[in-house]
């Protein structure tokens, strides 16, 4: 039988395991940062409806720049932003595979500092881009005098940053994307796909796009909008960039049924966006019990929180398991992160932490 | 305003425009090789349906792997090829690139023999995998001779060969497949896009696979299936190779929308690719009147017929423009490119090419 080994792939590909979290079959599963709401049933309808409009035409390709779907995407944002400073992908891994193949690859390096969203990396080694971990401090934070002396000294192609970040939760102050913006010598890359579920009086990077055309916002409808399994993911930028992903995206690559199911989505915003609100009061709710159980615990604007177990955080994710909820190890030493989704699972995940106390 | 060129964007991107043909408001468009039929309504309720089911589900993320539908895929093959041997993205576009990533990439090379599928080269740009265009002969034939030398002399990490040929249209003895095979020190990747369409007696590359196991077929259901919308392309290879690409492509690709409307119209492949004969007798009544007209065709075991316009063909094109008819230049001297469609496409092409006569 054929092995992985025996095949010509790539040396800095040998050795390695398939990205993504374990798919377990367990009740309580807090591990993806997925929406726990499942789709309403009137933007189900709609949803449904939109879809059957396109069925008949699958014979013929989808429109391949996804004019109105950017336009719908433009005006959910506001800042008057317009269609041609939005481009959209199957979820935001697509979209910043994309930047990297148009700004990094052979030759060039992009630069994160983690821990940040894992696929950084691996988009780098996807796409041939060299990569730079830049470090945070041990309470995960980063400082604008940090960024700009790692950027400094790295000169990096592209800059990943990670607004709020995942997997720690904190969004960042908008004078480090400023400062990085003024000293990086190429792309600025702000990884916003939580902000939705900012805290209030967190800024995101929108307000920076005029008069920065090297700064690029991505966006995801995978959380907040509940459509993880729609794939939609999408940028922000000057026109210019998005002119510049067109000539490495690959054509059609976004599906008639993708592009209708994302309009409908955003149609119906208001009811797919009303879960927001409660996850974000579990979410204050998992941060502020944790602490009164004497736990740290990362500041989060996001749907998940990041907590010190501890102890060896491999054998607390297996205690939590045993108890009947999954959340992520994401590999960081001593710490888990949880997903933070209904009343009733964050229920479950706290009288699991019992068991950690 | 900020122009691409004020972009740091690669060098070999500069100066590049968007792959992608004209997509022009014209009655007869035969350029882009779509099925002309649309989708029957029978397969409409089930594909609608298949959908439907998937609505409420969409906050969770989709089967990361598509282990039921790679299921169906290697069911509608046969042969006795397995799931664990198929592996499905949103075009054979993707797939290409994902191969590219896992067996090409900076430092490596692959090799086409053109005129072939264009995206290849483009493929490998993004991929930062060097490209060897080798050359057809003057009939846009292959023999096994001419690839072996080519190959020998190359040494390419990838070899992509295209059977039927696009743009030129006629399937490639597998003979030459398997003298490739012989000789090529990496992945040789036969594209059979259009391989349902084949003139009786032709063979295609599935049945090399045992034994093969740098052997990498791909395909694609925008055609014969009439999906191009719904994006769906896969490959057939040994397991090893499934398992290469699982390190590289983005997880969660594909979305839970594409597989259920690619799993429905598996189902009723019966109906979907009853189009295939009627179009097989419009694409031999291209070529039949054609060369009764005087005209050089080359052979077709594709939904397309490559012929020789007798003069400039940038010329012909806009004369069937004029007429109505929207083909396809590929940027090959002298010929032109046209998908057959219905009896009534054909009839317009017919009588449009009355004009060149």
């Amino acid at each position: 039988m054929t092995g992985l080994d025996d095949l010509p792939i790539r040396d800095d590909l040998r050795g390695r395991s398939p990205y993504g979290a374990p798919q377990l079959d367990v009740a309580v599963r807090l591990n993806t940062n997925e929406n726990s709401y499942r789709v309403p049933e009137p933007v189900v309808e709609a949803i449904g409806k939109a879809l059957a409009a396109e069925l008949r035409d699958l014979n013929r390709y989808p429109d391949r720049d996804a004019v109105a779907l950017r336009a719908d995407l433009a005006g959910y944002l506001g800042h008057g932003i317009t269609a041609a400073q939005v481009w959209a992908a199957n979820g935001s891994n697509e979209i910043q595979q994309q930047l990297l193949q148009a700004f990094g690859g052979p030759g060039r390096s992009a630069l994160g500092f983690v821990p940040a969203y894992s696929m950084h990396p691996l988009l780098a080694l996807g796409t041939g881009t060299r990569w730079v971990p830049a470090q945070r401090g041990v309470d995960f934070g980063l400082t604008a005098d940090e960024a700009v002396a790692e950027v400094r000294t790295h000169r990096p192609d592209v800059v990943f940053l990670c607004s709020p970040n995942n997997p720690t939760g904190t969004a960042l102050d908008p004078a480090v994307v400023t400062a990085v913006l003024d000293v990086a010598p190429g792309m600025v890359v702000v990884d916003e796909a939580y902000a939705e579920f900012a805290r209030p009086g967190t800024s995101d990077a929108l307000a920076l796009l005029p008069g920065h055309p090297r700064l690029v916002v991505t966006r995801t409808m995978s959380k907040a909008f509940g459509f993880a399994g729609g794939r939609l993911g999408y940028l922000v930028a000057d026109p210019a960039v998005v002119a510049a992903v067109q000539l490495v995206r690959l054509p059609y690559h976004l599906s008639s049924l993708t592009q209708a199911a994302a309009r409908a989505a955003l149609a119906h915003r208001d009811a797919l966006l009303g879960t927001v609100d409660a996850i974000k009061a579990q979410r204050d709710r998992i941060v502020g019990t944790l602490r009164d159980r004497g736990f740290r615990v990362a500041d989060s604007d996001a749907n998940f929180v990041l907590f010190a177990v501890g102890g060896d955080q491999a054998t607390a994710w297996r205690t939590l398991l045993d108890a009947g909820v999954l959340v992520r190890d994401v590999g960081l030493p001593g710490w888990l992160r949880v997903t933070a989704g209904t009343p009733a699972e964050t229920d479950a995940f706290l009288t699991a932490m019992e068991k950690l106390s």
